[in-house]
């Protein structure tokens, strides 16, 4: 038995929503005093490095409503129920971009809030890309495509432009790997 | 004007914890049509990438009940509303591993999940460590501190014991500034 575990004494799910449900529980420390949890269920995620023929580093940039602002991202989406992350990473990649590519691999898988919540990202580098059409993105989400050096990328980065956590890692993962 | 911009039409908290909010809002689409937009209020948050006079990388093993298991990761804490991130980052770090430093300087600050949190996690490297006490966390948190070398620390990530985003940047950050 892990020594730092929490028994779960109650679990109550206060929302159901379209991506992440909330659980508020009450658990049993590993000294027997009780506290509680705030636990968001979250479907998890991919995010993809591609990187086009000519070397640029596909990039979007979408409204976060969570911040209030627009970021710059890599391409990045939700699981479908049952679904395979690498299938979601090659819907994602052309749904965003209007990008297919030849072959994937998986780079790292994190939890991006472990303290909280339980979203899970693969993120994948995509190989072989070519272009199959427009950016065709879901109904509810708006994106400009961007073509990006890795100096671009960097300096976005330093600008906070690029502000969320799978980025910020492509970009440290694009430098230790340069060509 | 940001063209990507959507409008809040109707916004309700239907959670306020003591940790995260939850507020589900109905917004207005850069295309005027409606979609819906469930959101994570949060504090926000430090991590600290904290290395020891004989060049151990301090981490803690925590349990995790939103992953339902325990995993390792950099010192981190949350944020008391008003507190400078310095501040909070001095103070986990020695609540977490009885460490105090010297100095502090930022590495990069990232929002975690900004599909649907504001989370922003200020990253920090400790210099000049110096062992003050023992741990003493908040009564509700229990953790092991591990003292890891570089090569330990990559087979955590390897094995998935360490597999949260801060502490996957971490690693890469450490190994592209070896000294």
């Amino acid at each position: 038995m892990d020594h730092l575990y929490e028994k779960t004494l109650r679990s109550e799910t206060l929302y159901e929503g379209r991506i992440i449900n909330l659980r508020v529980e009450d658990v049993e420390l590993p000294n027997g005093k009780q506290s509680k949890r705030e636990l968001i269920d979250h479907p998890g995620a991919v995010a993809v490095i591609a990187i086009t023929p000519d070397n640029k580093i596909l990039a979007v940039r979408q409204y976060r409503k969570a911040l209030g602002k627009s970021i710059v991202e890599i391409p990045a989406g939700k699981l479908e129920i049952g679904e395979e992350p690498e299938i979601t990473a090659i819907r994602e990649l052309e749904e965003e971009t209007g990008y297919s590519c030849q072959s994937l691999t998986e780079v790292i898988s994190f939890y991006t809030s472990p303290g909280f919540a339980n979203e899970l990202v693969h993120l994948y580098v995509a190989e072989g890309l070519v272009k199959k059409g427009e950016q065709s993105a879901d109904e509810d989400e708006f994106l400009d495509v961007l073509y990006l050096s890795l100096e671009e990328l960097e300096e976005m980065v330093n600008t906070k432009e690029v502000h969320d956590a799978k980025t910020a890692y492509a970009l440290l993962y694009l430098k230790m790997n340069q060509r």
